[in-house]
């Protein structure tokens, strides 16, 4: 099966959860708006049929929703095991995910994601503190305790998490992610997963920038 | 089966889309946080075994977040068809019902949840004024368009959806609705389906009030 996704060319954003599932398994897939006039053919697509990227086609079928994409390729592209209990117990971990995602973009971008950064810089340094806190520590401690051994797609997503986390606030997950062995040891190995390794150093990997879901705006980090 | 319901018992909330499928299915359930005691149980639970409420629990099986709930129950209570690629578009809808909610909290508490309103009424502003005249015309026009004729739990929750956002925001509403043809149709159409009128009449549909996920600031709504 030929798959191609549609997602913004220039972040890593959501789409890159999608593409690192894609990658590890070596799938056949094409990154439809890093082609020429691919944003154009992306947006004619929004207008008709999804109301955001990231979103995938594979042949007829049309699937929205990172989560949703993450759970149909997880059960063809050998990411997950196939029984029911198992698929709906790693959904529901993606889908915290996708919620602490959006925790993660809302401390740069509380009041609203169309002002600018520099128009809720007063706002965003409280939702940040609250975020480095009290938040954060949670979310850590829940997957420290909720992630299993067994390689499956939302290892893939807590190793971009990890990576995301380090790049937005260096600081705090300096001294955070030393209470986290078990996450810290996913992440390791994800990394070191031989087409996924092969990925993250080729330059199909759009590096951490301030355009993305992870920002490094120092101002918001821990004191060091 | 049998089937246990884990959420906050005073609010509608997230656990109210879940409500609405059991009770339109006529499903054997319980509503675990609304006994004596009962949110003590949840506390334990959410301890152990989830990041927060809705969870569903079934026999030995524990189902977390909202939308994947709904898809397992969708299948199971008759309220989805069953082929793959009409789950995977319904659940990438509910998903977007996700991202429409969050951005409805987010109108009255966009610095932070775990702030007061009254701390944040200059922001909340800026965002609902936001919302109304961008974001909910979108979501609506998308919806307009995406949601088809045949019934199922995502008729449900766009029937609740309908039913916050003329709680929260009565003029918007009022205005924008008249746009949604389709929409209405279905909203007044859940609203007839016998076992769901049931229950909307019973004490068991909780009001909607100013701790839930829509809320009715006339500050917030447009001007009359």
């Amino acid at each position: 099966m030929r798959y191609e996704l549609y997602y913004w060319p220039s972040i890593q954003g959501r789409g890159e959860f999608v593409r690192l599932a894609l990658e590890d398994a070596g799938a056949d897939y094409g990154d439809v708006a890093r082609r020429p006039n691919g944003t154009a053919a992306m947006q004619r697509f929004l207008q008709k049929q999804a109301f955001a990227p990231p979103f995938l086609r594979a042949g007829k079928l049309v699937v929205a929703q990172t989560a949703n994409i993450l759970l149909y390729l997880g059960a063809r592209l050998g990411l997950a095991p196939k029984s029911e209990p198992e698929r709906l117990r790693l959904h529901g971990l993606q889908l915290t995910i996708s919620d602490w995602l959006v925790e993660v973009h809302d401390t740069h971008h509380p009041v609203a994601a169309s002002l600018y950064y520099e128009d809720q810089r007063t706002e965003a340094k409280v939702r940040a503190g609250i975020f480095l806190t009290s938040r954060l520590p949670k979310f850590l401690r829940y997957f420290e305790r909720a992630a299993d051994d067994r390689f499956s797609y939302v290892h893939l997503s807590l190793f971009q998490m990890i990576e995301g986390l380090r790049y937005a606030f260096p600081k705090a997950m300096a001294r955070q992610e030393q209470r986290c062995p078990r996450l810290l040891k996913i992440h390791d190995r994800v990394a070191k997963r031989a087409r996924l390794a092969k990925y993250l150093s080729s330059p199909r990997r759009i590096a951490f920038n301030q355009q993305g879901l992870f920002r490094r705006y120092p101002e918001l980090d821990e004191k060091g």
